[in-house]
């Protein structure tokens, strides 16, 4: 049933091997016309635990990796913007829910939405699922806040703000 | 506010270099009587990021800590159950709010509380405080499932049953 | 001078981008004609510490994802192989030698050479390396053992020690 | 074999519950007069991997934590010195050797030893051990470096250099 709701929510069939490569790329893949990005990687021995399955706070990671990657994909550096401004995003919230236990070297693609833009946040659904059966890992909501060197919220800089919004289709997140 | 908020919750006044400490035993300390439970830790370097605070998922650890350590002050040892029997917790749910950012080498500490206790799962309220302060790091409700070695829902076995209803004042959490 | 060591122990001048985007397939790439294979990866936010720099452990996971890597793309899956013969590496001995510290967000390439390859063990030179400078991060020895279930150390199946072979020139390193 | 080793090069014969717990303490303890800092600790979820053992590169991390817990114990907090200065210590280089496998759950001593100081550097002898048996896991020989915010090497500060010495029977480490 998951796997079922999976596909209808992003139209993600499973994808190929040389689709799930390209999602590989370092910047993953931003895809405006279906209003969301694909980052792919692979389940790695420090990412498992002793039950034999990725412990559950990795999750967190594979999304950070993602968001991380669809501002490069935008030609954004957030690693240099730290040093030279000090600003960046903090995390204010995260809602996971597990659904199925990935395991060690499986391959997994993080589907990037936005629900939500404002002046100095975001939310961000974060799918974490399986390119060969579609299946769901996890499924995460994150909000996110742009702050300056303090930590004092403050608005997103508008190359920022115009790589985010194609995170959805004809602006839905946004309004 | 979020410091007056903790104490309400907690009756947690700023603790004692003393009563952290006795908090830092490998099991935590268990309070029947305030129905939680706390457990102390100090921020490392490994938890910490380039923003120089503690990265996010990090908390998620520190609750898994804690719950582990519940756990040993009631006498079960989850690591040699998990290798006997192939059972033990797996997370279904985690919601996290992020209030305030610990920055290396803080001192923590989790207080753990029971929300409901059902026949194979529970969730937790998991506050991550400074004990110097008050001051609440982050706040996290946590559902788990007891599995067997097939990641298939079954029964609390009776001891790990019992040691989780001390973490709820008068079985509030169980109703 | 570092730098300079780098391109001549592997003739590793300064990569072009498609030639590190290509180093981020999942399984790397593997070069027998330079007896060698690259890993690409990004320094992301978890592995960064508050000095602003990879916390030295994490080079260690960087060299682990380059081994898995290697495997894979001699079509070996070593998870799967884990779970239905309980053998797979454990790690024996791991010298790392830091020389300069990367940064958030830097691109990294991890270069794994063979320096021994014996019945049931081996042991691995790993270079990480700046592909936009040719800078040296760090470089690692190590020594793996092919254990079974008991961790006891077993003779490498043969498609493992096959694709191991691929990584010295005219096997230089097993003699 | 190892675990004779263990007890002849630390006299640590397995230690009472009491002295494992005592351990624990946020700083750990500071033998001065056997010239070494013993820092205990409980092997978590997050520390082990699919091969149901501590994923290796977490034990530099085990070894971390016990160095800054003997500056702790010194009345040295690296954290808020790193954030007014950008003063702090750096790895220059590890060598670590795997004995044995810790699992989940088990208790850990780390027991820290100075081998040589330096001006701006100095090199640690750490063992992780099992209280409970005196099996070694896994010893490592840990080179720091005192740096400053720009990560240039420079003299220990005296309060620093005090507390290192302590590490060293009779100043044998120092010579």
């Amino acid at each position: 049933m998951l796997r079922l709701t999976a596909m209808k929510m992003h139209n993600l069939l499973p994808l190929s091997r040389a689709e799930f490569v390209a999602a590989c790329h370092p910047d993953g893949i931003l895809l405006p016309d279906q209003g969301c990005h694909h980052y792919g990687l692979i389940v790695q021995y420090e990412d498992t635990d002793a039950g034999g399955i990725v412990y559950h706070a990795h999750y967190l990671n594979y999304a950070e990796r993602a968001r991380s990657a669809v501002l490069r994909a935008g030609g954004i550096h957030l690693g240099a913007r730290l040093r030279s401004t000090g600003e960046g995003i903090i995390i204010r919230q995260v809602e996971a829910r597990y659904h199925a236990p990935a395991q060690l070297h499986d391959q997994i693609i993080v589907v990037t939405r936005l629900e939500q833009l404002k002046r100095a946040s975001l939310r961000l659904a974060q799918h974490i699922i399986s390119p060969e059966t579609g299946l769901i890992f996890a499924r995460l909501l994150v909000e996110g806040v742009w702050v300056n060197k303090k930590y004092a919220p403050c608005r997103f800089p508008d190359d920022v703000r115009e790589i985010i919004t194609h995170l959805s289709v004809a602006g839905e997140g946004t309004a």
